[in-house]
């Protein structure tokens, strides 16, 4: 199958078998996410991977009680800094210089470009860029699943304060952005999985500037 | 090449080399944006498709003069809603229930709810949350262009009201959110071609919950 052909056989489940996905899968998905571009390389997000059922519990009790989020394999979450500080930014850059082993005055111009910029903003403004970031990692997963013959259900749907309770995200300067169930579709219970996909057309989607 | 492979192949390309990128190619890399999932699958964005060498100066000028915006192949520019309007969320409705050969009272519930919703909401948040849906289809089509050895150079860094001046947006009721230069590296003249790629480590990225 091509890539195009996964990604239209892929859809947001509604309803999972409860079958664990091999752990290689799992790792694939998380990899893909790891792997994706962010602004300034900042990565300002991480990934929480849960198999635990009390944890899955809780979370869908925060998230209107959709089952998936327990009928699912692994759940995870793509929690993004609550803020971009200086310690952050700073870590990732001398991260980049350690694994590249020099240097460099543009670079280091840049940071401090950076470090400015980011302090003088809202948390929130530089939470909302955070988040969109890892929305760009989200994607990548989703097409890493679908790759994968692995069924995955993006979700924004649920209370993201109780799930950084739960998680106790807060402490960590982390907010629950979205939520990401993967298993195997339960085609018998899944009012979705008969249902046609829709899209805009091509027409309605695309403008050429020739 | 695994698609993991491929992610790795991949990185921000700086430079291209004015090589066309056949055009089934590229049509696969927007289908992908495509096909991505979105909130309510209201799929809150457009994609502009930019091959004009004037128009690709005018947005180099509005994108710090980075010269990847004219060396690349096909610049592709994700414009999301300006907001919710009923005249959008009923028409994607519309196009689902004739698609599908059916109405359903719950979807109509459901189409009532996000019509109060989103209309009570500010334009800005609105339009946030349409952002969003567009950073999902952009990791889609990130993924889906390393997949077909296709570089592309994720930017945010560009004056958006400048690009909405250029493409005209505003009558449509759009806002530039992101570019994406699609093309084949120039690795003599890009300084990132041969750097390490860095990111954080799977203990940095990931907590386990099991």
């Amino acid at each position: 199958m091509s890539l195009l052909e996964k990604l239209n056989w892929r859809y947001a489940s509604k309803a999972m078998n409860g079958q664990v996905v091999p752990q290689e899968k799992v790792n694939n998905i998380i990899e893909a996410a790891r792997l994706a571009p962010t602004s300034s390389g900042l990565q300002p997000f991480e990934v929480y991977v849960i198999t635990n059922p009390d944890v899955k519990e809780k979370i869908k009790a925060a998230a209107f009680n959709q089952s998936v989020v327990t009928d699912c394999s692994h759940l995870l979450v793509f929690a993004a800094w609550d803020t971009y500080t200086a310690e952050r930014i700073n870590h990732m850059f001398d991260l980049t210089n350690e694994k590249r082993g020099f240097t460099n005055e543009g670079f280091e111009a840049y940071r401090k470009n950076l470090l400015a910029n980011y302090t003088a903003k809202s948390a929130e403004d530089n939470h909302q860029h955070a988040a969109k970031q890892a929305y760009i990692a989200f994607g990548m997963s989703l097409a890493a699943a679908a790759f994968e013959g692995v069924d995955a259900t993006p979700m924004e749907g649920f209370n993201p304060s109780a799930v950084d309770e739960i998680l106790g995200l807060k402490e960590k300067g982390l907010k629950s952005t979205l939520l990401l169930p993967l298993g195997y579709r339960d085609v018998e219970k899944d009012w979705l999985a008969g249902l046609v996909k829709v899209r805009k057309s091509y027409q309605d989607f695309v403008t050429e500037i020739k």
